[in-house]
């Protein structure tokens, strides 16, 4: 069972999961990271659907072998629906509630080994439409307050299974940094009237240097004020607010971009590991003018350590532009 | 030369520091981290001075053979003295100042293998004086708004060098989890007349299950609401906002209940990598009742992911309160 328990001295909740104790590499101390096991073994591979939990959702084809895309329970999940959402205040300064919520596999195709930016191009498209319906979904549930969708690419990326998979956990509450983006975003709205994640992107088109490659729908960019050398950020042109609303028509042109970003980075940096979240609105706020959701892909190459731990702070060894001047150059040579 | 720019959509500096490319983990996509250069190579070791670059300060003893603490500038700095603190804006969006700072190490010890927790009394005494010593004297340079003091213990932490040693980043702009931490004590002490650190210390000792171990001067807990598994904090237990100003009848308790908790979480973790990080009032605060400086010992047992990087929220597999159970139990046993 998980709890959430709130921190006064930061103001931010934080995950209490015992089971996921018992995931292998979770509180081992620097035991070596174990191999990926087999195909045959593998529980994300067709054939081996008895080994997961029940099956949430399966993409399947009329004649096909296999599933196209598959979204299972964790078994090892942060939160669930089964845990209550109830609060409890033991005096002023300890507050905690059930962790109520979900966390979910989606696999994201019956290959064990096929990287996402190598996928043929409609493989990418089931994916992004699974991964947008699973998270309208979610929001269906009026006790869920946002919906985090993420990719651990690499072991140093925290990955403990190797065939390709997403995840998405929804949360009883808002988030930190959903929150404080959020909040930025809206009070920029209330003063300018513009959605300021437009206005940067605009910035950055008329910068030009920092751009990676883009198509009718979506612009690729290394941010000006990147958290992580050679991170790539993939945002919509028109303004939309939630990735859960996110039209047919756009998922298309979202697959193409984002193959595009990952074959390069793989091709850049010879397949480094890399965190991916969807950023987006919180519940209720996903028609309004004041955010525009995105992704960001983020290499781990280099290990957060006591300094940014301590202070939030980021150290980044190499600029955008040049890091973007890097991919472009990568890109055009293919 | 070094750069910190301002990310709109967080309202965070960032460092960019293209010198850090050139130590051998950073950007360097996947490789497998090098092993430490043996004794006689190490620039750290006593006899090999020359290998670094100026000494900034070194305790020395009247007939000893090596110093006992040694202070250098840091090789690959994140900051630097030399570096401009002009503020450039480009538009509304493209802000940047130059990477005015310092980054110290201040070697633990003459011992290449020596873990903290097992040194001398009297030589942990002198290290916390000296980093003590060292953060006042930054703080002297009006320019300089924070500083940060911390260490790194092992290759999941983050370390690229194996003699045990701690650095000191001087930043020219406060922090975001530093101004957060503060703002949100601040307006606790406006709203009742105490500091939130000082009264949430008192509610973890009448709670108690969470007190590793105490002497006169100073409390080891595992926060309530820890942020990974095993945490411990170290606070004072009369009012004090900053580490610089320690007085000197502090250090001995100090470095007693620091050995005392390190040596504990060696043992029954089996020597863990972990990041340690002093948290204090920023500058101009510091002789007010606002903040409690504290250390914060954070093993590096699991892997921050996606949903951590996405969200700011932390998942933990392990409550403090059993974390402090397991931790004393080998404590009474040694």
């Amino acid at each position: 069972m998980s709890i959430l328990r709130f921190d006064v001295t930061t103001r931010d909740w934080l995950i209490y999961a015992p089971e996921r104790a018992h995931r292998p590499r979770d509180t081992a101390p620097n035991r070596p990271i174990s191999p990926a096991p087999e195909p045959h073994r593998c529980p994300f591979c067709p054939g081996n659907e008895d080994l997961t939990p029940i099956e949430l959702h399966a993409d399947r084809q009329a004649g096909a072998s296999s599933w196209r895309v598959r979204v299972i329970p964790n078994k090892f999940p942060a939160l669930r629906v089964d845990d209550g959402s109830g609060r409890v205040e033991d005096g002023s300064f300890f507050q905690q509630m059930g962790g109520y919520g979900a966390h979910e596999v989606v696999v994201e195709s019956p290959d064990h080994r096929l990287f996402l930016g190598h996928q043929p191009d409609a493989q990418v498209e089931t994916l992004l439409r699974c991964l947008r319906d699973r998270s309208a979904r979610l929001l269906e549930d009026p006790r869920i307050q946002a919906v985090v969708v993420f990719k651990n690419h690499g072991e140093r990326a925290g990955t403990s299974l190797r065939h390709p998979h997403w995840q998405i956990i929804a949360t009883p509450v808002t988030p930190r940094t959903l929150r404080l983006k959020h909040a930025i975003a809206t009070e920029h709205f209330d003063r300018t009237g513009r959605c300021l994640h437009c206005a940067l992107l605009e910035a950055e088109r008329a910068a030009g240097v920092r751009i990676l490659t883009e198509n009718e729908a979506f612009s690729a960019i290394l941010p000006y004020a990147s958290q992580a050398p050679y991170q790539i950020r993939i945002l919509p042109r028109q303004h939309a607010s939630a990735f859960a609303r996110t039209h047919d028509g756009a998922l298309k042109p979202l697959a193409l971009i984002l193959k595009a970003a990952l074959s390069v980075l793989h091709r850049a940096l010879g397949d480094p590991d890399f965190n991916l979240v969807i950023n987006t609105a919180p519940r209720d706020d996903e028609d309004k003018g004041y955010f525009l959701w995105h992704i960001d892909v983020l290499p781990r190459l280099s290990m957060p350590a006591g300094f940014e731990m301590g202070s939030g702070m980021a150290i980044n060894a190499v600029l955008p532009e040049e890091a973007a001047r890097q991919l472009r150059e990568v890109r055009v040579r293919e």
